[in-house]
Formats: C-alpha cells, structure tokens, sequence
C-alpha cells in the first residue's frame, strides 16, 4: 500500500498512479497524486534527473526529451508505490499552480470534421460547408503564445470591432464563446520535417485547452487571413501536463477522411486517442465531446506543419481545434450548441446563447488507462470578467 | 573628430553616427558603425546600462524600455564622438551576427493598400480586390516566431501541398517569393490596451523582414484560417536593429484611408515613416517599395493588436506586411512583380517569376536622418538552397 494517503489517489479516479501529471506549484516542480501533489525538488532522483525538475517550470524536462520522460516516469512510479514516503517526499495542496511551461509558438489546428462543418454552415450559408483543402490537410493556423495562460485565470470580456449595419462599431464582445480542444505539447530536441511515426517522440505530453473565442469580433476581421483578435485575449489550459505515456491504451483509429491522404501524412498506427471530455457552463454539463471523432492526429499535424522545414521547438503547444462529435449535445463551441445564438441552451435554471460575465466554464476529461484504470486530463476552467470600461476607448 | 576610423561611419552613409543600430556578434552586443562595429561589454557605461549589454542578446535591454534605451543611445553618441577612443573600446568585424534578440509573439499586418489590392486581384480575380474590413481595421496574423532567422541564412525551398487538375500533390513549392516588410521590434513593460501615442514607448527598434513565401503552398491552404506552412518555414530579419529615435524627422502622414477610423485608431500625429527600401535580385534592382505609402503605422497596429487585451511583450515582432506602392517597380513582391507568374520580370541577364535555387535577394532601406543625414535599415540577405529531397516525403 502506498505511503500516499490521498483518498484520490487510486486507479479509478482520474490522477491516480496511471495517470502522474506534471505541474508547478509554489513550491516548484510536482506531479499531481489524487487531489494532492508531491514537489519533486529534495527528491532523490539522480544527478541526471534532479535538474531537470529543479527550477520553476517544466523547461528543462521538456528539452530534456523521451529517454529523460521515460526515466523519470518510471522513477515516480516507484516513489508512489513505495509503503513509506521516501526522503524528502511530502505532499502540499494544489492551490497556486502557474502555466507550467513557457509556451514557444501557438498552433490550433481545425481538425474536427462536425466542428468544421458547423462553423460553415453558420459562417458561410451559401456555400459548402467543408472546404476543398479540409480533407486533404490538417487544417491549422498560429495563435498568440503570449496570451496563453494557466486554468483558473480569469477572462476579462475583449473590446473589438464588429460589423453593424451603419459600419463597424467598437465595444465589448456581445458574443464570447470557448472552444473546448485537446492540446499537446512538444519537447525533445528541435527538429523538422518529422514523420507521423517520429512524432511522439516530440510531445511531452497532453493538457486541455479552452481556446476562448470572440465570435463578432472574429466574423469581421478574419477574411482574408484567418483569427487575430476574436481570439488572441486569451487561451486557457490546464494546470497538469499528462504525459504522452499515460495514453497507450487510448489509442484509437479516427474517422476515415473518404480519401486518401499523401504520404507525408500516412500513421503506420494512429494517433487518434479516445480522450471523453465533459464541458460545464456554470455546473451544467451541457456537453460531452468526444476526441475520438478527431479526423486528423496530434501526429499528422506535427507532420504537416513540419514538412515545410519548420522546426518543432520545446513548448510548442499544438491544440487540436475544436472538439465536436456528430451529436448536437458533443458540440464544442456555444457557437455550435446555440446555432449562432439561434437556439439557446439550458444551463441552470436559465437559458444562454454565448457568454455572460460571472458565467465559469469549466472542461474536464478522461480516457482509459491501463488494466481498466482512468487517466485523467487536469481541469481548465475560467470566469467571465466584465470588460474594463476605462480603458482602451480611443483615449490617445 | 570622431576616434572611429571606419570610412562608412559618415552622416552620409546609412550607418553614421545618426543610426548607432545594434546586433549581436561573438564579441556580444554590439553597435554598428560604419562597416564596422563596437562591443559594448568592457564600455564603462555605468551600472545602470552595463547590465543590460553584458549578455548574448539584446533581451535584457529590450526588458528594460524607454527610459533605458534613451539612457544608453545618449551615452553611445559620447562613445563614438569622442576623439580618442574610450577605455575598452575597439572595434571589430560585422562577421558572425546572429538573431539579436529572442522572438517573443511574431503577427505580419497587411497594411499596404496597393499589395492587398494586387494580391486580391490576382488570388480572387471575381471579387472586390479589397475586402471591406481592410479600410476600417489593419489586417494581420500571427506567424510562427520560432521560424524567424537573421539575415545571411539560407533559405531552404519548402516541401508542400498544392493544388493540382488531378487533387493535390505534393513536391517542393514552384512558386516560392519574397514579401519586403518593415518590422517593429517590441521592448518596455508587458503592456495591453495601448493607445497609438502610447506604441512608441513598446518599440525598441526597426528592422527589414523579408516573409519568403510559397505561393502555390499557401493557394491551397490558406482557406478559412490564413495563411501557415505557406510562410512558416522562414522569415529573415536584420542582423542589426534600428533604434526607433533614429526616425524622428522620418515621420510622415499615410495616405488616405477613405472612411473615417474608430477612436482607437485614431493617432495624435501619424507614426507614417519615409522609409525607402530596395529589393536587389541577384545584383539588379527589381523594386523600390516606398514606405511612406503604406495606409496603416505601427502605432495603430500595436494599438488594435492589444485593444483586445492581448499582451505585447519584449521581443514581439510586428510586420508591416509587404509594402507595395502604386507603381509597378515599387512593388514589393515577386507575386505582384510578375503579376501571378504571367509576366517575368528582367533580372540581370534572364527572366525570373519566382525563384529559382541560388537566387539571393537583399533588401536594403534609408530614412532621412536629422540635418540631411541617411538613417539606415541593415540589410536583410537570403540565398535559396535546393530542396531537400532526402527526407520528409513521405517515409515513416
């Protein structure tokens, strides 16, 4: 029996020994147990180990690549089985975890066909709601990195233009929404041009995202270059990192496109991974999306936005674009489930379209784990803050 | 008279004691004068400015804002006017500069009304040429900041995507281009919500930018979500970096928008810059893109890109997008140079639409400086390296 004494921490609840996420909490580099966390700085790790847990992020280990991942993986697991706690093992809250990682660039991805589809239907009536390239390509696009940041931070309401019928006018969003995404993030030495089958040796590991949306600002200024400031605000994701390892069992094949892909992009085994996420507005869940549905992989799109020469570099943060199954309730966008605001959504004991300010929104997930267990994706959530009126209007 | 012996470093040269830019060379960080430069580490500069030149890379200094730069640009002009030169100062060669400072968030505006109209007569001939956002907001996206390289490096043909009659195919592009931009290099306090008579205090410096561009690659993808691999195998910038107090007799007003902008937008008096720039295509002046004409500053970029609460931070790289003007030899693309390949363009001997392997494009630019002195852009210098046909196409 483990000297672990987390009643969370068990095999059948989400961050039991399967699962072993990292994060930083005040107290430096941990990996989350239960409902509780165990600092890895004064652990006896090895000379070749410690460094790489004892500043205040996980840099260091993302550089440090698969072998150190591995090493240390296997290393913890035997600190958590342990019957008694090792020297210098003593477990703290979890309250005060940062963005665990310094973001390097932002890449989403649009890799849900339904997503895709919906998003054309509202967006573009009177055309084909999934574009030539989309089947043939892992769609994708850069975010801002700089606006990344940790689960529980609030999200102040954007100003931003939108179209009206006198012309563009300025003020808050009317229409804030969240995309509910999966979001991988990169480690290992920098390199290009990897192959689907190379590509896991480049993702440390596995976090959900919540890619907060502006939909009026957006509607008006992504022709002809794709989002900026619809949603450059803010992008949240969580506290924990689950390493890559953690999902062997999940693996599963994604939906077929209905044509071949080239040879770039081909899995000789996919990447598609059985990843349930629940999304709750205000503590309804009004959506379960399913990751499973995912066209396109976490591998074909390292592969994709690789095969030009562009290097894939530690903290790269790939999300997957919005997660959206062919059910209406495995939407992930309001955009989806409101249908452009056309339909509301029964949250509570009211109705919502999009966002309003105090609203929280809180993304959760699992998938299967070894000999039955769960292994979970750490929370992100996050609460609508008023747009701050006094600045910003114009002022000079 | 001045204890600097070099030649260059003459008010009538680019690169005279009016522009003092700085670099990184293996001595540290540098300025630049003449064809020479100046290490800064060993000056006796104070302890307030010592700090900030000591390391690798110009990071520190650009953390350190205005005031700072101001501070330290003052204390140089004493340097180099000096008539003897001071205590541990000695010039060196410009070999050897890297990438000046680390790339933080890197968006490319669109703010050249002549290149928005030439690319969206020539990428969408049954429209408007000019989307009717454009006139009310200035267009832009984020690219990918860990592709950013300094002048002087090759520039590997990119593998992709294109479109073919028979579906897509997959090969290195055949329609690979340049895009001559100006950019912004961000420093000072991490900051959002800037007013335009505020941007000035966010922007250390001025570099050329060339965006190498592969046409046929980003024709294929760049439906819904802009543009991606189309661009993010490589974006050049100077190896020296222009400090923004170098152009203050530079200032001019834009042109015209033709409607009036919203009162974020608005500027006190215009960040508009006379910048001349040259684009030399194997030793033959193709191009002589005019700066001034462009419709949207810097000021306004910094101040729509943050209105939504988006942080700048030190190191952001802002573009100004290819800067075209109205006549034909002032454009500042390939694309536009040969109007979509239909009509090749004399270089030197022969005929070019887009580039071949081993064409070397330098970009070159000046400002007028105070009292009728040259402010110089250092160049930005790429040769076209062959694809690489050995690895990427496919294998797993």
């Amino acid at each position: 029996m483990s000297w672990i004494d987390d009643p969370a921490f068990t095999p059948d609840g989400p961050f039991g020994p399967q699962t072993l996420p990292y994060g930083v909490l005040p107290a430096g580099v941990a990996v989350r147990v239960g409902d509780s966390a165990l600092p890895l700085r004064g652990l006896a790790l090895g000379e070749r180990l410690e460094p790489l847990v004892a500043g205040n992020s996980l840099d260091a280990l993302l550089a440090a690549g698969r072998p150190a991942w591995s090493e240390l993986r296997a290393r913890l697991v035997e600190v958590v089985d342990a019957t008694a706690a090792p020297r210098g093992a003593a477990l703290v809250g979890l309250d005060g975890a940062v963005l665990p990682f310094t973001v390097a660039d932002y890449v989403d991805f649009y890799s849900s066909r339904h997503h895709a589809e919906n998003v054309g239907r509202i967006f573009r009536p009177d055309g084909d709601p999934l574009l030539p390239n989309w089947t043939h390509l892992p769609v994708g696009y850069h975010g801002r990195a700089g606006t990344v940041v940790v689960s529980g931070t609030p999200v102040v309401r954007p100003h931003g233009q939108r179209r009206s019928s006198s012309g563009p006018v300025f003020g808050p969003s009317g229409r804030l929404d969240i995309e509910a995404e999966v979001g991988f993030v990169c480690g290992g030495p920098v390199a290009s041009r990897l192959t689907p089958s190379r590509a896991a040796d480049h993702v440390f590991g596995v976090a959900l995202v919540n890619d907060w949306s502006a939909r009026d600002i957006q509607a008006w200024e992504y022709q002809p270059l794709g989002p900026f400031l619809g949603k450059s605000f803010a992008t949240s994701v969580s506290a924990w990192i689950t390493p890559l390892e953690a999902f062997a069992v999940a693996r599963v094949s994604p939906p077929p496109l209905g044509n071949d892909v080239l040879p770039y992009l081909r899995e000789e085994r996919s990447w598609g991974l059985d990843i349930a996420i629940g999304v709750e507005w205000n503590g309804t869940v009004v959506s379960r999306p399913p990751f499973r549905e995912m066209s396109w992989t976490f591998a074909q799109q390292l592969a994709h936005l690789s095969v030009n020469g562009a290097t894939v570099r530690p903290g790269d943060l790939i999300a997957s674009g919005t997660v959206s199954g062919p059910a209406r309730d495995e939407r992930g966008s309001f955009l989806e489930l409101s249908w452009g605001g056309a339909e509301p959504v029964r949250v509570g004991d009211g109705e919502r379209t999009f966002l309003e300010d105090g609203d929280t929104v809180r993304l959760t997930a699992t998938a299967p784990g070894e000999g039955g267990s769960v292994v979970g994706l750490a929370e992100v959530v996050g609460t609508v803050a008023p747009a701050d009126e006094g600045r910003g209007v114009g002022q000079t």
